[in-house]
């Protein structure tokens, strides 16, 4: 097959991924712009699958997601071509994405190396809370919630994409292992405060429970936005090792990942397996 | 009620909970001696409930924990009277006791003030792993699964414990949390390899997850031992924060905690209301 022939650089087993840590700012033609210029860094440092953050064309704030949302089909336009011109996965984030009741769907698209969009996930689980240390948001206002979750195949593993707040919601990593997929992709915008508390243990605990990879990234830190996101993307193994870690700026990182560590980690340490069947459940219930 | 009279130093709302970080050696006797001691350092540092690692009486180990199953029933008898003498609840990590098909549950008591064993707990999920860096554990061969998982009451909130390895699977905690426990032990023995990749990490995700505080309670590192316990307990806050970290040496730590910050975590932070129950379901199947 061509298209797998053009995707596997590196082995059946062994890919690259490409953290694309965006910094945005409230020009979304500019967002947009840069995103297909990291896209074109990952690619042309050894990357086969690129990685954007959540609503990488517009800072997460309301009024701006909405403007943005009328340059979303375009943005996703411009990532296929970009995909298809370097022969690259992309996981394009997310996008504001019109949901039919005046509100958005905060919708990560997969576009494979063809310039497809092979598969989309809307995000589940909206972030309507009031942390300490702020900011209180209230997402349910702007956003429509999804009630699918899916997986998509790559030449080196099944796969699959949530989007930030839905990391946190266990049940999710459960189904989604139950499904075969050993790499999960977690575009988001932690805040400070939820960032500095919680963001790089969920990206380590899930990836050990789906014995899987986990590839959590975010924007950048940029302190003229009202919503000012955590940065400091985070890669984490099947062990829940951190293979990558991005800093507070716009950045790059492209990590080699090996298959076969899933296969070992599962058979020395078969969480998975281990879970009794017989005494407990987690059911999908929704949309597959 | 003269229980909850005697029970209640603090409040209604706030209680104190009381790591005994045993260090433990292979004569048993000794074991349970020095668990009854730091039971009353515990409750002489203003510990409502004190908590006892995971086979307390025994070092990790098949030959020893089937010599130390013979003085259980003693074990169990003595933590009793000592929680009645101090009129202190005891989470009496667990005990070996018989199965009944040759093997031994991992058996985690409950005793309240008034010295009754009001609950307990045998652990569900068996370690059979080989993680790297050792040891290849294979706890079946010695310890037969239990398949109850439940709760009790106490003047603060309901609680439950969970022993060691049963930390690593989510659904447990979701069960809890929708029986509505707050305040969780986990008696463990982490080893120096998981306990380095894991182990405080975990507690402090339950406890995000069940919107409550867990207590994670391990055996002192003791280098004479063939099995070498983790040590460094924990207590961690419904945000995930640690509120209490034990070192390497035997140790009690009391800490106060106060059941009003889970009101305040579950109103600012939603997590439990926000599971969709539309969308899935974690049922539990086995016995209550």
């Amino acid at each position: 097959m061509e298209l797998q022939d053009r995707t596997r650089r590196s082995s059946d087993r062994r890919l690259s991924v490409g953290i694309c840590q965006l910094r945005q700012g409230y020009d979304v033609e500019a967002n947009i712009e840069r995103a297909c210029e990291l896209i074109g860094l990952a690619s042309g440092d050894g990357a086969d699958i690129c990685v954007l953050p959540e609503m990488f064309s517009t800072p997460y704030e309301p009024v701006s997601i909405r403007r943005a949302a009328a340059l979303s089909a375009s943005a996703l336009e411009r990532v296929c071509r970009k995909a298809s011109e370097l022969g690259v996965y992309v996981v394009a984030g997310s996008l504001p994405w019109p949901s039919g009741d005046g509100r958005l769907y905060n919708r990560a698209f997969v576009v494979d190396p063809k310039g497809e969009a092979v598969y989309h996930h809307d995000k589940i689980h909206l972030f309507d809370c009031a942390p300490c240390g702020g900011p209180n948001v209230r997402e349910s206002e702007t956003v429509a919630p999804g009630s699918s979750l899916g997986s998509f195949t790559t030449p080196w593993c099944r796969a699959s994409v949530i989007v930030c707040y839905d990391v946190r919601f266990v049940q999710l990593v459960q189904v989604l292992a139950d499904m075969g997929v050993r790499l999960l992709f977690v575009p988001a915008a932690f805040s400070s405060a939820t960032g500095e508390a919680h963001w790089e243990m969920l990206v380590r605990i899930r990836a050990l429970e789906l014995q899987g990879y986990v590839v959590g990234v975010q924007p950048a830190v940029n302190e003229d936005l009202a919503y000012v996101p955590w940065g400091r993307s985070v890669l984490a193994s099947p062990w829940g090792e951190v293979l990558a870690r991005a800093g507070t700026d716009e950045e790059v990182i492209v990590t080699e990942i090996d298959m076969t560590y899933t296969d070992e980690i599962r058979s020395r340490f078969p969480l998975l397996a281990h879970r009794r069947a017989d005494l407990y459940e987690t059911r999908w219930k929704g949309k597959g």
